[in-house]
């Protein structure tokens, strides 16, 4: 699976359209660029349909949505939509505020995303809404464990089996999964919390992944969180030769996808599917 | 006091709520994450009394200020007012413009400020505008230098009384005074004035070291003016060993926070109170 | 040519005025510090006329250009003209959409500017609308070569004739040209596509350079463009050593312009005249 899809993101250079915050909208780019891809972030609505038309696919991220960039969000996706552009959804803080709830259930409503992507907080709001009772109301704690894995797994199926989305779940144990197959991920690193933007970034990647391998979805999804993982690891190892600090490690993070290997990949690769 | 409030700060994560300008907001959430808190920036009128109503304090800087930013400025700084949130209001570039001018009177008339932190031109700006007449007219430079050092604390004393808020002027001098009492901190670097958003950054770790001492603004203000100082002048050790330049410079300064701890900030403080 | 537009570079420290995009925002206003600058971004309409009445230069560049911020660049430009303030237009994507066409075709029909600077594709794009019919068409590729750099050098001095604008193209071999004299420039590293923005903070470079040296706008462009290609190989040299990425590069690109010396420019400049 790995070699596949990173053969597919190194073969080709598509442009990843993002409407996106723009606290972490610089590293974004770069990851993009590092990855292969050749990013544009565009959130006029006078110039969605021109732009969508132009990508191979869309990440949407509502960070610091606002009332023009939420209008261009929905356009975009109708857009990317009817061109059979695969979109991410990144629900930054889904739950923070009335606004990020009501745009995201709109979305999800109006949208057909190829993945949802974000914490276990966030997917969770998002499924109960929805009306999801599985698996939800099964977790005490915001944290993916060793105990509560599996019947997060089947929350995340079934919440792919109403949306027909990948539903991609970061955390310490990564969980991505389609209705009928889930992937744990347990690469990564505590540092990458201590860096802003490292959820936007994995959203990025995800956009870029999957614009090369627009037939495998999940797998490309996967492999994107997973050479996210692995380039945490080798960045804080790094970091401890160096004795760094947080804007060390971020730089690093980015250098390691910028050089990344199906060889480093591979021997980095902690995945597992149930 | 030095190791009461970082304490408190190495303590709880508070969500540290900003509304501020996109030149340099990823630097200032960073710095948010490296001293322990957890950023938001959100600046839509729509989510303002969501957002503000999560947070632990609240920072207002100007930077680049538009239309819709500046209302949910007026309506976020309400709000906080309403919590008993604590504010920092960072008036980048006061006199620069009308506009900027206006918001900045607007926003004191409207808004109680915890602290207002900016360099002397943009304090005295203000100052100047509300009436005070002592102290400003003294300055014949906008430098803070020993010779003027006695005028300007009895000038930002003066103001502190008018408007209630700490006042922290940053300079190769820093003053951080409250209507009775004020402090002077002799750390930093020149090489911090060769990146931009230093001065963004401090009003960031403001915020955060605020949002943990409510109780001791006017020492948490010191404290992270002296954090922020101290960090200044480890980073350009540093960078005078690799031989690097003022990106470099940006990064090791992030970094220095991210590994400060309440050892080195004592090794290196250099504050008397007057 | 080199050491008077550097020299005066050094001499001044002008304020540079920026409306730009939010991705590569702070990359730019660190680049104009690292140069010896002093960076504003605003675009804010209502502030507009006060903030170009303070600078020595002006830089558009429509990269996340949307309908406030393209008012200001109309006012903005407006205000440069009349006050006499050197003016660079970096059309990014202009061929993008159809809202990037009209705002970049009616700043040109609007707005005298000093430089337009862009990649071959956004320069070509541009001259044809305005009806050249000399040198684009002439142009079977969207590359510069040795092969069609004399095509390439005709139409920019035919552009720059009818604009009355340098000319200024980015690529491999950058092209800078007035109507009657054309330099190229050989300098740079193919890693400066791999960090986003390079583009944009090369305009913020000329931006600088010529708010210091009015009066000799074509030389005062050819000069940082070398000295941005000169610092790109640097960093790439030193990037090797340090088995760094593209993250690490892009901070060693803004540390060379820090570090940059007339002695360093002069040994690495690769300057022809045509």
């Amino acid at each position: 699976m790995l070699k596949t899809i990173l053969t597919n993101v190194k073969k080709y250079t598509p442009i990843v359209h993002s409407i996106t915050n723009y606290v972490t909208v610089n590293d974004c780019a770069n990851i993009i660029l590092a990855s292969g891809g050749s990013p544009i972030m565009a959130d006029e609505l006078d110039e969605m349909k021109d732009i969508v038309s132009l990508c191979s696919s869309l990440v949407i991220n509502i960070g610091t949505l606002n009332k023009n960039t939420i209008q261009s969000m929905f356009l975009a996706g109708k857009i990317a939509n009817e061109l059979n552009i695969p979109i991410v959804f990144d629900p930054v803080g889904a739950g923070a505020s009335n606004l990020r709830k009501e745009t995201s259930f709109a979305l999800l409503d109006k949208v057909n995303f190829s993945v949802i992507k974000g914490n276990i907080s966030e997917i969770k709001f998002l499924a109960n809404k929805i009306g999801n009772t599985s698996g939800v109301d099964a977790c005490d704690s915001d944290k993916i464990t060793t105990e509560n894995l599996d019947s997060i797994i089947s929350f995340a199926k079934s919440f792919s089996q109403k949306t027909g989305s990948i539903i991609a779940i970061s955390g310490e144990i990564d969980i991505v999964a389609s209705a009928d197959k889930a992937y744990i991920i347990k690469n990564g690193h505590s540092f990458m919390e201590l860096v802003t933007g490292t959820g936007c970034m994995l959203s990025a990647l995800v956009g870029n992944y999957i614009a090369t391998n627009k037939d495998n979805i999940l797998e490309a999804t996967v492999t994107a969180f997973c050479a996210m993982g692995v380039c945490g690891e080798l960045a804080h190892k790094q970091l401890l030769s160096m004795n760094g600090g947080t804007n060390t490690y971020k730089m690093l993070l980015i250098d390691f996808i910028s050089k990344l290997t199906i060889d480093i990949l591979k021997a980095g690769a902690k995945i597992e599917c149930r």
